[in-house]
């Protein structure tokens, strides 16, 4: 498995229109996309600075994961991804390792990646995801 | 204000040596540094990955800001630490829009770079540092 980099780390929110003036009015990054996930009940907001993007998620629908999530823990911190060139080795080498995963392949998420994610429950309570855009036949 | 990438995203945790289990046998990445920050009551580990280190933090006092945040909220992500060009500057601009600031002027954090932080009152809840370690006279 090769890491690369941090591709993006994720933060829940109550409202893009709302969160996304602090991105873009105090820190002065470019919103570059927003994006809804029907698949995940969710709306996405990209941000970029160097290789790592900020992720934004709003909840589209009150059964949505994110809105679950919001309704336990507040907004705040959702999630963090790393790049790596197989998203399907890297999850089957994280089993090897011991983890539970919540993806046992890839599937497709937002921004055109290739994701799967690691149970937090394995990852030291950090829901952990694994992203890629190199992909395989 | 020049901000360059994110330097590193905090993880409160428990235990450094419980929790960097994960982020060496797991996920293979190399534990480069552990430093004592007296001034915080704190206990930082360091793994990097591309631009990006993964800074876990574990309190060594119970009067500890960490030890507290982690009482309230439980383990999990602290901060999130953006690369400027000048931790001053950055603080000031962040003033001038509106931000409350934690820092008016930068401070010595740990990994030897000059930081200062917003309240997470302005940053959207996020706990937000900016850092560098272009030092300046």
């Amino acid at each position: 498995m090769y890491m690369s980099h941090i591709d993006h780390i994720g933060f829940a929110v109550r409202s893009i229109e709302e969160s996304r003036k602090y991105y873009e009015n105090v820190l002065g990054l470019e919103c570059y996309k927003i994006e809804e996930v029907p698949d995940q009940k969710v709306k996405t907001a990209f941000f970029k600075i160097g290789h790592t993007k900020i992720e934004l998620l709003e909840a589209t629908d009150p059964e949505s994961p994110v809105a679950k999530f919001i309704e336990k823990k507040g907004p705040g911190f959702h999630h963090i991804a790393y790049f790596v060139d197989n998203v399907n080795e890297a999850l089957m080498i994280a089993e090897d390792r011991d983890c539970q995963l919540i993806d046992k392949r890839y599937r497709k998420g937002a921004d055109g990646m290739d994701i799967g994610f690691i149970h937090p429950k394995s990852s030291d309570g950090i829901l952990t995801e694994f992203c890629s855009n190199k992909f395989v036949l």
